[in-house]
């Protein structure tokens, strides 16, 4: 067996076995493949497909190329869960500490900001002195004691997808259905948990644009979940515009400390109770009354308990106003009245780039303070002269520099409706349309 | 513009504008563009294809990329003579010399064996002392004084094909007609003749194993090769089985010479005064008696000062067995007699290969006194008994580790008809069938 063969056969549109991925997987890792043998690989399977079972076998490869957690000394039933991606996206920081408060263990590995997209990482270092990088046996401590952890994966986890992904995002050959599944179920299951939860982001702000786009990959990590011998549910949910209102990293601390307190947009605290509900459920764990954790501030200091234990000062809870602060606060106002029609996740988070609040290469440098606060969201009255949006800004110019940008991003029509952020619930046993 | 943007282009299916491939061109020369993206690029180009917009525009880039020779102090129109590869292709050996004998200036720039393609330059080192790396000046001076030279491409010339060609060759990218065509005729173009002659084999020993697809690529080159303003005519002939009867360097060089003196196998004898005389009508010279010229011996003197003026001994245009020999010759015998239904030229090729005569990397040693000679061809009856070849082997333990593949790449049937060796002439008029 060659790469050269492996890669004249994918070309031809052939199914390849368990061993031919596993041999690719393996001279990905130990370097035996060269990166251009690869990328045309890469760029064959975009073109061409894989089965599910190429798709599996190339998951479980990628899971076993390198450290695999094992969770199996926290008790009970351990849910992941994860989410492809968006802008605005702090569900994980709602989500977590209230599934921990309900009694469920988290031990929860996430990522960081890369291109539009947010990072739980960054965002969690926008609490002073708040640890990222523990070790792994740290980390299933952390999860036996308070019950919640969230941490980097470590870099021995999944080096395979390392390899893929770097190749992937040079040779256009990130957006195909078999390879970002792969990707997401093989760090899941890298992961060590017992049962995954998936929120899986359709529209501007998402890795993929539409519904039937989205509802497929879903469909696809379900079914490899499965495969691989762990409950798995998605969940589709909108991703047209940003979730709530904050786009940038202590902004959108602030903002899950404010739905934690049960004072946070109201479909950000719909998700958060919807997905927290799904892993109890995938846990094994009778009916919680959810919204009595967070009225009653269990799900709050559950989180402060995480941030203490991981070396954050657990006081911003009481008192947002120790995150980070950009200096500058400018509004963009509405040039017309009517309703919000539009608020484009896509245009919202490249501003919020600009103004430093992302990166486009892993090891950038990120501003965690800045960012843009939505004023109005889709569905929203509006008149002229009201601000749709606050940038927050380190300078003056920064602000200045992405004013037109934000404003080009929201379109007001007169009659616009709200959009619903539920979208679909898809397991093994088919599709439930939840924006009926 | 960057490369990914390119390679996005071309994975859907868009045609790259000029300014595109040049870019890539460029990139690929300079290093500025990663063999990753490339190889990404060229497996979306093998699956998606290229406009003929495209093509041209790559040939012409790619032509551009080095040196290109002027061959404009040579008085009269230059023709090139270029064959696609097969196997026991030594009609350049015959039609350079007997074209020149006409007096039309023949300066052509060789290639060497690779794969189970033979290569002119290895068969003339089968000549004691033939330098085949003459310096450009040296090369053209030869032409203007005995009217005919042979000699290697120089390492400046078209190294965007030498990057590319090196990416496919390694990323099941080869067998692309536009990358194909695109490859030859940059060469053809950087090496300045004013018209072009091609010999675009079709069969089991050919890049392209079918009469439609050869003719397909036929084509193509002479479209390429007339919008880039030199007149370019195409035949397609038969590879189904070795060209003459033999197989290996110095053997093909004793052919060649049998041909020049008029005793060689008639279908190679039939190719080379065809492709004679199409050189001759695109140099625009009026009738010649050809066949005269191999029977007066004009065109084996012709050969003999070729040699000469090269370095090597032109006693062995009169002295075939100044040619190195192999030690070992054992006969493979027909275990039934019919007639002769197949010769496989691959099969042939890669016993040739196993012997030495061969190589797969382009700096890998030949043994140029090894090979395979055909005692029957297609049409051939034979008895049981009688020998289908010789293999001409350094060892004896040589010949026996091919003597099965050779006698399995022959099958004799009860009856069956020769091969016609001219199929198709295409010019930019269209296509004539030769073998009705």
């Amino acid at each position: 067996m060659t790469a050269l063969d492996l890669i004249r056969e994918k070309r031809d549109g052939q199914a390849l076995s368990g061993d031919a991925i596993r041999f690719l997987v393996a001279g990905a890792c130990d370097g035996s493949i060269p990166d251009y043998q690869l990328a045309a690989w890469l760029m064959a399977v975009r073109l061409r497909g894989m089965t599910d079972a190429e798709t599996t076998a190339l998951t479980l490869a990628m899971a076993a190329s390198g450290r695999q957690l094992d969770l199996s000394s926290i008790p009970g039933r351990k849910v992941d869960k994860h989410s492809t991606g968006g802008v605005g996206d702090k569900a994980t920081l709602v989500v977590a500490p209230l599934v921990a408060a309900a009694g469920v263990p988290v031990a929860k590995l996430s990522g960081r900001a890369l291109g539009h997209s947010g990072g739980t990482l960054d965002k969690l270092e926008a609490i002073a002195g708040f640890r990222v990088d523990l070790g792994i046996d740290e980390f299933i401590a952390q999860v036996r004691t308070i019950g919640i952890a969230i941490a980097g994966q470590t870099a021995d986890m999944v080096p395979a997808d390392k390899v893929f992904y770097a190749l992937r995002d040079a040779t256009a050959t990130v957006d195909s259905v078999p390879l970002i599944a792969s990707s997401v179920m093989s760090k899941k299951l890298a992961a060590g948990a017992d049962a995954i939860l998936l929120d899986v982001k359709a529209g501007r702000g998402a890795f993929v644009a539409t519904v039937p786009e989205a509802e497929a990959l879903a469909r696809a990590l379900v079914a490899l979940g499965t495969s691989a011998g762990r409950e798995t549910v998605a969940y589709v949910t909108d991703m047209e515009q940003p979730l709530g209102r904050a786009v940038g990293n202590a902004l959108e601390v602030r903002e899950a400390i404010d739905t934690l307190a049960g004072r946070g947009p109201a479909e950000l605290g719909d998700l958060s109770l919807r997905l927290a509900a799904e892993m109890l459920r995938l846990a094994g764990v009778q009916a919680v009354d959810l919204h009595r954790l967070l009225v009653r501030g269990d799900a709050l200091r559950k989180f402060a308990e995480l941030i203490r234990a991981q070396g954050g000062d657990p006081r911003v809870v009481d008192d947002p106003s120790l995150l980070p602060e950009a200096p500058v606060q400018r509004p963009v106002l509405a040039t017309v009245g009517g309703h919000v029609s539009g608020a484009d996740a896509l245009e919202i988070a490249l501003a919020g780039k600009a103004l430093g609040a992302g990166r486009d290469r892993k090891d950038a440098p990120i501003d965690l303070a800045v960012g843009i606060v939505l004023q109005k969201k889709i569905g929203d009255p509006i008149v002229e002269g009201e601000p749709l949006a606050v940038i927050h800004a380190r300078t003056g110019a920064d602000a200045e520099n992405v004013a037109n940008r934000v404003a080009a991003s929201f379109t007001i029509a007169e009659r616009a409706s709200p959009r619903p952020i539920l979208l679909r619930r898809v397991t093994t046993s088919g599709v439930e349309r939840l924006d009926l």
